[in-house]
């Protein structure tokens, strides 16, 4: 069980994905197991935070952005190397536990994809392994 | 094969979840496959590292603290981004390889749930995919 | 499905296990699931991002090394810290999912084992887990 789903980013920012990973569960009818959400690009990433105030993931990407900086010394010839480090430290997937057909997320939780080198066509895959 | 596992935390710090972990495994008598390890919390993580010196966590914390502080430009009502972002760079979840009964981790790992705005009443979920 | 690989590595870098990953997918032929590429050690650490321009991996490394440095109150006595630090930032494994027999990675990804604090003799396990 396994599908691409797309979006369209600016120039960066956090895209909340958690509906469209929820559907793909329902699509595909899964009781138990887990869910991979997985970033195919090397200046994006996926993570799991807050989903109710919208001023925390604004203020993850301005932290993000003045700590994981651009430096006159990076060599990177396309001049990406600081949305590189971000990815890094992102992470390039979330692990998601399936229990009686839902997602198992805190209260709070949101599953996001986050573009640091946009505006682009961006894909990621999620991947279900069902528990037999 | 999926446990919700309880803890009170302090104002911050690495609470060792290794043994919690293993009782688990051995509940359910699992020989071989993966274990994911979650937190379902967006002001805490998990994550994997030495739990031989205490004095490693102890730098660890000392170190997250001082480089993902807060800011007077954080919007955040709550006024706990720090705490947020710190969560997002430990990740919300480790995956941990099983063989022939145990969890596969090195001489000095230990899986750790990382508090960053306690005290709390916590909890996270150690899901077993077995292999068949 | 289980494999135990080694390498041998200097003060620090990037090592691509690409190649070493897809080896081991194709010796057990599998056709669809999940891989857990997973380090066993907490001075290093396994990420994804992009294999085709060296000099990216090199301004990663550059920028690690100066934002988690070391630090005169660290008190770990072995004085690695920071290279402790380095590891809980890359984390401990990647999650890659496996469709039509191959590892589904984006056009600029690889897969790296980070080394922190070599030179040593390091290890670390793919588990498979197939999808039935």
């Amino acid at each position: 069980m396994l599908k691409k789903l797309h979006l369209s980013t600016g120039k960066e920012g956090f895209y909340d994905v958690t509906n469209a990973v929820r559907h793909v569960l329902r699509e595909y009818n899964v009781s138990s197991g887990i869910c991979v959400v997985f970033c195919p690009h090397t200046t994006a990433g996926m993570t799991i935070n807050e989903d109710a105030d919208p001023d925390v993931t604004r203020d993850l990407m301005l932290a993000m952005g003045d700590t994981f900086h651009d430096r006159s010394d990076f060599r990177h010839a396309e001049g990406n190397s600081h949305a590189h480090w971000k990815s890094m430290m992102t992470g390039s997937s979330v692990t998601v536990i399936i229990d009686k057909g839902e997602l198992v997320l805190g209260t709070w939780q949101g599953i996001y994809f986050v573009e640091y080198d946009g505006p682009r066509q961006r894909s990621y895959y999620v991947k279900i392994i069902e528990e037999i």
